[in-house]
């Protein structure tokens, strides 16, 4: 599904800079490249880590030992499945939805058949956190089994990871090693991007005291954007239109010319390069290999070079984690929901603070309108 | 439903003062106690206003002529119904949730099934919030007599306004002219507040460029939490709990010794006093003259001159609200929810608003946690 065509590339960022409260959770772009979860950089845990380690990280606050670990996959193993009037939700949600949609309505419709406890206790909200990142691929795959093609699937499978989880309910077999790989390798980098737009969705309307999955689903709504998380999907389009590298490069060239806008390059708060870009590159790179096929990687790596040469613009995450993606066989559309399951933990460490500093998120306005209108009786209104 | 017992009050607010935005809709508190909706002081439109001319209003920008207004009830009118996947979904939305919950679901999943044109165009937009107004009140009706009772209701109805069909809908009958009139008031009352934490969060939402029921599926879960919109269902517990006046004194004074908060008194952006209050006030007293039962009422205007007298604050705008719904038989539950059908007016409004500005809100935090923490191996953790 096309983002909005109507959509115009960002004009500037509204509070840059200003302190809207605090995080023990991320800090990003200090050095200009630089992400570090928890005090940890993102080149050390990447690569090294499964993303249900960062997930522990982000929810439970460490990193687990090897036993936290095995049992923290043994219990997210268990929240895969859902509740029957989840699925019968989801099965009234037509196959032309666009996949954010259904997302944002599974998870709404989820909080609404099992309600966070009244007390918001911390627990609990963690509870909540587990079982959605378990249940999200669940709830995007039934959704999409069910409307395409009348399926009702087992969404509980014997799959040690969320990322594995998600390919085998995607395509019906559990996936090979390296895919899993590169999926842990891709949630961890879309985990956690300290007050992005999103997650400060999710802290406003946490603010307020209400619950989780309030807060989540807003943030999905949010992430839906093209100025956001959409973003992925449109830079897999840009990259999609061409046959080879010489192609996309002539072609680029005469965009930029034309002022046009690429997605998939710069962002607001690094400002010499995105440190994921070359972990999320060398992912895209060895599941091309593994493909024998180089041909999206190359046009992605061209256009790469074409706008650091053209523009001094880099490649920000989202533009080798289509390739990625692509690679894997997730549909375009899917691209967005599963940077909603890694950065579901993001968001909800982030509720939990934000639940903590217990303060109400509430600014002000600047006033353009007119003032001190006489009123006027609808019956001598022209 | 109560609201969560582990609420706590209010300590502070983030960005108090900040200026996130432009608006043209709205001024609150300038002098301590004033609002005005694009430039009309709410004590001029609130009682001589219909709900539909202050939706006109903020929605199509300028208060209608009898024409236009004529024309927009009845396009408003055609508006109620559901799509049969709507009505499916809600079917599917136990007994025993919150109804809350059921809105942001209902909102989520009509955006799943009629999704808003690509283009993101202005008409368009309004055309989602004019619908959303409509048919909100068939939405949680439709789910309340469904979930209750597994009665599908009819949810087009020949009434002439919003709050008449609402209240049709929830009694089965259609509702008296001094209910439809204190509907009226109570919903233009509730309409538009700036930049609150829900409509905060639907501009956050919208500057990513998210659509429209991305932006209100937020900001009702914003709107639920106790210290916004489901304070007007906590302030009905609090006079609830008392027989008589003289009873409701002496607990509330003991309460305050104690320290506790109450619920319904003060407000951050209102010093002096909140302008709503008083015309609130005479709905309820009118209601309960007419129903030949002051007891709410005198209760309500008791504990108002209690916390007056004792800690100088004044009564907002759901104290008595409180009292007026419970009035017309709104059950508690439902009071936050009529509070979403009028302020989807101003949501939408500044959705609009922030779209125009195309900017992305994305702050900065203040950074708490650890610094460059050495990664240990899984093996090696402790």
């Amino acid at each position: 599904m096309p983002a909005p065509s109507g959509f115009k590339p960002k004009k500037s960022v509204a509070l840059s800079g200003v302190e809207a409260g605090t995080t023990a959770l991320c800090t990003v772009g200090r050095s200009g490249s630089d992400l570090h979860y928890r005090g940890y950089d993102i080149l050390d845990i990447a690569e090294r880590c499964e993303f249900e380690e960062i997930a522990h990280l982000l929810i439970h606050e460490r990193l687990p030992t090897r036993a936290q670990l095995a049992a923290y996959r043994k219990r997210l193993s268990t929240l895969r499945g859902l509740p029957e009037e989840t699925r019968a939700v989801l099965e009234h949600v037509p196959a032309s939805a666009h996949p954010m949609d259904v997302m944002r309505t599974g998870c709404s419709a989820l909080g609404a058949v099992l309600p966070e406890a009244e007390d918001h206790g911390l627990a609990g909200a963690r509870d909540i956190a587990d079982r959605l990142i378990a249940c999200f691929g669940s709830m995007l795959l039934y959704w999409y089994h069910y409307s395409h093609n009348r399926r009702r699937i087992e969404t509980s499978t014997d799959d040690d990871s969320i990322g594995g989880h998600f390919l085998h309910l995607l395509h019906g077999k559990p996936p090979g090693a390296s895919w899993v790989k590169a999926m842990h390798t891709s949630l961890n980098l879309y985990a956690e991007h300290e007050f992005n737009a999103s997650t400060f969705a999710a802290r406003v309307i946490a603010g307020t005291g209400a619950d989780m999955h309030s807060a989540v689903t807003g943030a999905i709504g949010a992430l839906k954007g093209p100025k956001h998380g959409g973003a992925n999907e449109v830079g897999f389009e840009v990259m999609n239109r061409y046959a080879t590298p010489d192609e996309a490069e002539s072609d680029i060239v005469r965009r930029l010319a034309a002022r046009e806008t690429v997605i998939g390059f710069g962002h607001p708060v690094y400002t010499v390069a995105d440190p994921r870009n070359r972990i999320i590159k060398e992912v895209a790179r060895r599941l091309s290999q593994e493909a024998g096929d180089m041909r999206m990687f190359d046009i992605a790596d061209r256009i790469e070079a074409v706008m650091m040469r053209e523009k001094n613009m880099f490649a920000n995450l989202d533009w080798f984690s289509a390739v990625s993606y692509h690679r894997m066989g997730v549909p375009t559309a899917m691209f967005t929901p599963v940077f909603v399951i890694a950065r579901t933990t993001g968001w909800a460490a982030h509720v939990i603070e934000q639940r903590l500093d217990n303060k109400i998120i509430r600014p002000t306005a600047v006033y353009t309108g007119p003032e001190d209108l006489e009123f006027v009786p609808i019956d001598r209104r022209t």
